[in-house]
């Protein structure tokens, strides 16, 4: 899920910031703000994750996490994915709901272990992956508690990407995941975490996404979500990879009723 | 639960630090592995939990987390209570258990939210309490990753205690609790953070240990585990204050067999 999250959260924090622009003159020309105001989607994702953050914290510092969550929520109840014009909500996988599905109905405990901001995800992924609160591991912004309140900050708390995957299953989990799925080469440490699992067998499986016509298509040279070095590990060591374009007949839930 | 997987830890700390001494003659000299070595608990003590992770640092450090947890679970097969004379995994509160298993039979989850180290917990929780690892909240030190491993580093990383207890309820489960259960002002924040929710009825309750003959009475003036402020708060808010002197037929399940 990590540059689908990535995405959905770049789209709200750059709704936010042409909301409250009038009251913040200065941001028509500091980044990444001003390529926000400009639309300027190169010069926004040349920021990476730490600009998708300062995005996020500048819009959102002050604000109380419950209050965040709903804005959230408020904003998914109309906003469109700006190229395929449907409701974020629809835009789930149709092979990962029934993956999810599948190893839930097996007593597997199944967590999303994201470098998507964790508030934003738990203000949606409840409701439409059918996973709790508890079981949605992100990044995070650091926060205070004031009077029976979880206060958002303007700092950097917690990226969980790479290395430090493996580090936030340790923290929020404690055991090593039997299974692991993932889309990049931020997941890597994460599936190698779980590869080296000395008590249960274990499986790997990268999604290669490959279909640029009905999604898009990224792998060694990209940007955001770039998978190399993990694709070669995966190919040398019988991790399953998914070929995206060939394999999936179906990626979105609303192809189903074509 | 907070002060006496304080005091578990503290014991195995120590112990560790006499097996360790010989190849740390410096110890001899430095605080807290000074007063360890002289059986100074009163010097011990005088660190608070600071000094409490200093020494499971300076044991610890260098070791992956999955091998920690098999030492401290080693440690308890023969470890004692020096005062009590009983197997520490003996020590468990009997209405703490009916608690627990009242909840759970009733579709609750239920967290321990513990100034103890987390890695030191899940060693020994999840089969003395049926908790399993992911309920399980503590301090923690910091670790990196490393071929597969989480390696423990020889600094703090996040202590569970007063106001960061709610921010960790927040960061590991993201809902509010809707009971909470504490026995010192170190676990007001999260009673508080509790009585605040507004989805819910919510319950707190407070153990005040007040039995110095079978277990041990402290609260207003106690080093750690101070029981001050929560106390005032809670006999002026309706929260349930449990007398455990008068109100505990049982305090350890081997009462039972007497």
């Amino acid at each position: 899920m990590g540059p689908q999250n990535f995405k959905f959260q770049l789209f709200f924090a750059m709704d936010r910031v042409k909301v409250l622009a009038s009251e913040h003159p200065e941001w028509k020309t500091t980044e990444p703000f001003k390529s926000v105001l400009a639309n300027d989607m190169h010069g926004v994702m040349k920021g990476g994750v730490p600009g998708l953050l300062a995005l996020v914290n500048a819009t959102h510092s002050g604000m109380d996490v419950e209050t965040f969550k709903e804005e959230v929520a408020e904003w998914l109840k109309t906003a469109k994915h700006p190229t395929i014009k449907r409701p974020y909500t629809n835009l789930i996988y149709q092979p990962m709901m029934e993956l999810i599905q599948y190893l839930e109905a097996n007593d597997f405990k199944v967590y999303i272990v994201s470098g998507g901001g964790i508030d934003f995800m738990r203000s949606f992924v409840p409701e439409m992956y059918g996973i709790p609160e508890e079981h949605i591991i992100g990044s995070s912004g650091k926060v205070h508690y004031k009077d029976g309140k979880i206060m958002k900050d303007d700092e950097i708390y917690f990226i969980d990407d790479k290395e430090t995957k493996p580090l936030a299953i340790y923290r929020h989990i404690g055991k090593r995941p039997v299974a692991a799925f993932g889309n990049s080469d931020g997941d890597f440490a994460m599936m190698e975490y779980s590869e080296a699992n000395k008590k249960y067998k274990t499986f790997q499986l990268y999604v290669h996404h490959t279909d640029d016509k009905r999604e898009v298509a990224y792998d060694r040279k990209s940007h955001i979500g770039k998978l190399d070095k993990g694709l070669d590990y995966g190919i040398n060591n019988n991790w399953t990879i998914v070929d995206m374009k060939n394999e999936w007949k179906v990626i979105y839930p609303f192809e189903l009723n074509k």
